[in-house]
């Protein structure tokens, strides 16, 4: 309340400085109300009190997210899936992994990560920092097949060996698959994304325009938001996908079934849940789904409108539904689109394995 | 010879400036003349009267060079294969391309590659802009089936459409192969690199020290220069791998002969023949040779000095040469490390092909 308080006086204080924007109208005022309800902007910063700020951190951080050493054969970094100039995304269905493996679930973005309540699409990382290695050791990722030749690999190379010291001055021994998990978790915490609507959530209801703002009436009306709140939109829960029609597939046309959460716990009642995803930069991340099985934003709007609320929105809904989605694609920050120059292995180096 | 005297003079005006140089010694001067006979500085640029510069088309060039849309499982970059990261390679013998699949020759660095005379391991592109096309349409690298292919997806994207009139504003059909080529040619030639011995050739006599001096000393003596000249010292002609001892693979321990020049020519004088590879940024650019089959420099010199010269260079004239191949290690421009932001795909875009 206190933030929306202070988002109402932003809006007004707004419209009395010099560059006047439109004073908000009452429905303007009414939708701003009803929308910070659900909604908080993106924080200035997703810190992690196990895992404190520190530049030297960071910047090792970004040097192994770009990193091909941390797979098998050199070749997949965790920029490969999480490509920073696609929304830390790579718009496919699936990912490929080493040797032309292709993965089992869409790779979700990397953008805004840290706001998520857990990690991965069944939620088995508790955090950006423990989800960081599981590519790394998966067979059909970065292929790694032990902990060791990981840590191997990067602290054959004087130049990690100093930087890990840097970023971890407190420990004996720095260069653990821990604190790569942690330095790149660093990295990954910056990767915040503010756009449109999040000005909007601060105070500019001009930051919208009429369909947009039709649109988000209307996705908190249909119920979205019984899923889709807090500042990622999202990301605070698990949902059984199909929750009102089933089976899902029926509606996203998907391969193959995946039991999701159940995987994880083999409870019954967790068959079919995955993390509900967060909606920023949502536009950009296609295609949708656990699965990738939907490749249109509209079309996913309209399937899950059906398979967890059992409404058929029509096509104007759908429109403005989407229209909106628009306003929730953010700025990559210009730290994330600055590429390293990575150190040189060594004759120590284990070498890369190309195939199976 | 008028380059070679203004290094001088440069250096002398250096030694008068505020911050005094040491004045050359007549050892360091007599070097310095040897050393100009052969090597020149890297040019300020590299431009193609073909494909003049207009930034427009180096920013286009810059997204295209990222953008794995070029390939057919949306998968893989220029960038993949010669990342900007590690000097313009993937430090892999051979690259992984479509499906997992393996190239046959070792991928050479796009630094400073448009001072070379021909493109590829056998010149079969005359420049990069020429070159730039080839691994989109290579069945084991970027894998499209056609022309038409590559072209569709990115004309598919209405901001690439935008694009790619700016770039071309001559052109009634701008978007075109031919044009990508260019575009990403025209960021390419932008990648020169000038380090320590560019320096040095301009004048700098204490930007080698003493042991890269008797390094450079030697590679001059023992005939290196017979090849290696030039400002990428290197990539000016054909040469017959194993021209005094063959076959080269008893040296390096391929596993496959690879007939080079004569696989595009047919012509029996030029099996075995390859570019000579230039030499800038070679400690960085490891795995060595057109198959990537030496992973060590100084074995890689070892082996090469045998081959073409029939020499055997003693450890300490290993030592020697290889410490001044380090000052051939540049500054990557930092245009080269900032990744663009990728404009999205649209429901006309074709979809990936992710598998065989």
């Amino acid at each position: 309340m206190i933030a929306l308080l202070a988002g109402i006086i932003s809006c007004e204080q707004k419209s009395q400085s010099k560059e006047a924007t439109t004073p908000m109208s009452e429905q303007d005022k009414a939708l701003f109300v009803l929308a910070a309800n659900y909604f908080q902007p993106i924080p200035d910063s997703a810190s992690n009190v196990d895992n404190p700020y520190l530049a030297e951190k960071i910047e090792l951080g970004r040097m192994l997210y770009f990193d091909t050493r941390l797979s098998l054969s050199n070749s997949i970094s965790c920029n490969s899936c999480h490509n920073l100039s696609t929304y830390g995304v790579d718009n496919n269905s699936l990912s490929v992994g080493f040797a032309g493996q292709l993965g089992t679930r869409n790779s979700p973005t990397v953008l805004n990560a840290a706001l998520h309540f857990s990690q991965f699409w069944d939620g088995r990382a508790k955090d950006v920092e423990e989800q960081a290695t599981g590519p790394v050791m998966n067979p059909v990722e970065m292929a790694m097949p032990h902990e060791e030749i990981a840590v191997e690999r990067i602290a054959s190379i004087p130049e990690y060996q100093d930087r890990f010291k840097l970023a971890f001055p407190d420990e004996d021994q720095p260069l653990t698959l821990i604190n790569i998990g942690k330095a790149i978790g660093a990295f990954e915490r910056l990767l915040l994304t503010p756009g449109p609507f999040d000005s909007y959530l601060k105070g500019d209801a001009a930051a919208l325009n009429e369909k947009e703002k039709k649109g988000l009436d209307l996705f908190i009306r249909t119920g979205c938001i019984i899923c889709h709140t807090g500042p990622a939109l999202g990301a605070r829960n698990f949902q059984k996908f199909g929750h009102q029609v089933e089976p899902y597939w029926d509606y996203t046309g998907s391969e193959k079934p995946d039991e999701g959460l159940f995987g994880v716990t083999g409870n019954e009642a967790d068959k079919f849940k995955f993390k509900v995803p967060g909606l920023l930069n949502i536009a950009r991340t296609y295609p949708y789904f656990h699965d990738g099985s939907v490749w249109d934003l509209r079309e996913a709007n309209r399937i899950i409108a059906k398979t967890q609320l059992k409404k058929d929105l029509t096509e104007e809904e759908l429109d403005l539904i989407t229209a909106w989605m628009q306003s929730l694609t953010g700025t990559i920050p210009a730290d994330a689109l600055q590429l390293p120059v990575l150190p040189p292995s060594t004759n120590k180096t284990p070498k890369p394995q190309m195939s199976l």
